[in-house]
């Protein structure tokens, strides 16, 4: 692993990342305490939180947001716009009118399994497995496990078809 | 009120913003004409315009745009790439072709009340109340006012349930 | 044309962009071989691809994406947080797990038609025509043509009504 990308560029910002080998992310990225695998290439506008995971290979498109307790493995595609969640009750408050604090709230994993897509535009809720080489259509809004090589789209997202294995 | 935020960070723009007490300003953000109250704190990649109103111990999340005429209560939760707007019919041009400007469109106001969540992806049409402690789900497209204390989710986004009061 | 816009801004890359006259391009813009004609306006945190085609006098909000293969007619408006696309069957891999090239995918060209407004949080699926003068609703998911002067709204988007002649 290795604490920089493989290519320069202006205007991002980059924190105790693990980078994988030939990992190229492009301007006006944000990235801290996260890994990135061998080959992955991250967009502009790209948000990646810290202990998320991104495998090899993937690709990140402009303007997505993937936050702490996301995996994705290898070959994934995140589509533009893309939001991963992580807190099913967020709140800026406790009830007390406080601010909220690392203590105050649950983090919901989610993993995306290798080969899947993510359309753009599309907001994946938490706590749920995308399945291995599933797609999930652009501008989905998916609230429940999708299996693997499905293809799901709309708001919230159902299952279109499954794809043909190749 | 300063005139700064909290803290200090790269790659940002603040333009004339009256800040309250312990705001924390993340990079990438692009503020103007605004106005934020104590302990909030704004994400990277948002904007929030001229005229809009941020109250105290609110969290607007990354990629989020809070445009005028919007109005956010004490302890409101913003998520990702959540979009307020404030024009019914936007255009970009006057019937004649000509650029539309400040006098060819009509401002509609929208007002989050306390304690209110916004969850991640949600678009907020124009001229809406979304009511105190209300939560509007990832991915919703608000159409219609939210009473207080209402769960909404889907587009157009429909009541699920009544929040208990706690 | 030439190869800047017609003001300055911090943070904003331009390479290789062919520009009208009088053409506003804000902070954090990301743009690259694409055309953007007179009085056009480019909001922040929008990234226009090569091979995008802006018309006059469009209005491009922040938080946009406007991709390869996509070409809007003059006085388009796009609204803050819209999405097109431009691949059906978006992969980050080929069937051998190789990082997908050039050669790996098929670009699909959407055209939005001059006069027509685009509300924001829209996405817009490929190989589309957005007809002249149309409205597409905030938050709507564009999965079919939409005719001259319609009105569609919802995911996917439907017609709401045909828009009066002014």
């Amino acid at each position: 692993m290795a604490d920089r990308p493989a290519n320069d560029a202006p205007y991002r910002l980059i924190d105790a990342v693990d980078f994988g080998e030939d990992v190229v992310v492009q301007a006006f990225a944000n990235l801290y305490g996260c890994r990135i695998g061998d080959g992955s290439r991250i967009g502009p506008f790209v948000e990646i939180q810290k202990g998320a995971v991104v495998g090899a290979r993937c690709k990140i498109s402009s303007h997505s947001f993937v936050c702490e307790g996301v995996e994705l493995g290898d070959g994934v595609f995140v589509g533009h716009g893309v939001v991963f969640t992580n807190d099913r009750y967020p709140r800026a408050v406790t009830g007390d009118g406080e601010l909220q604090g690392d203590g105050d709230w649950t983090l919901e994993r989610t993993v995306v399994e290798r080969g899947a897509s993510i359309g753009s535009g599309a907001i994946v809720l938490c706590g749920l497995t995308i399945g291995e080489d599933a797609i999930v259509g652009a501008g989905a809004v998916v609230t429940r496990d999708v299996p693997a090589g499905a293809i799901v789209a709309g708001s919230p997202a159902r299952a279109l078809r499954t794809r043909a294995t190749t």
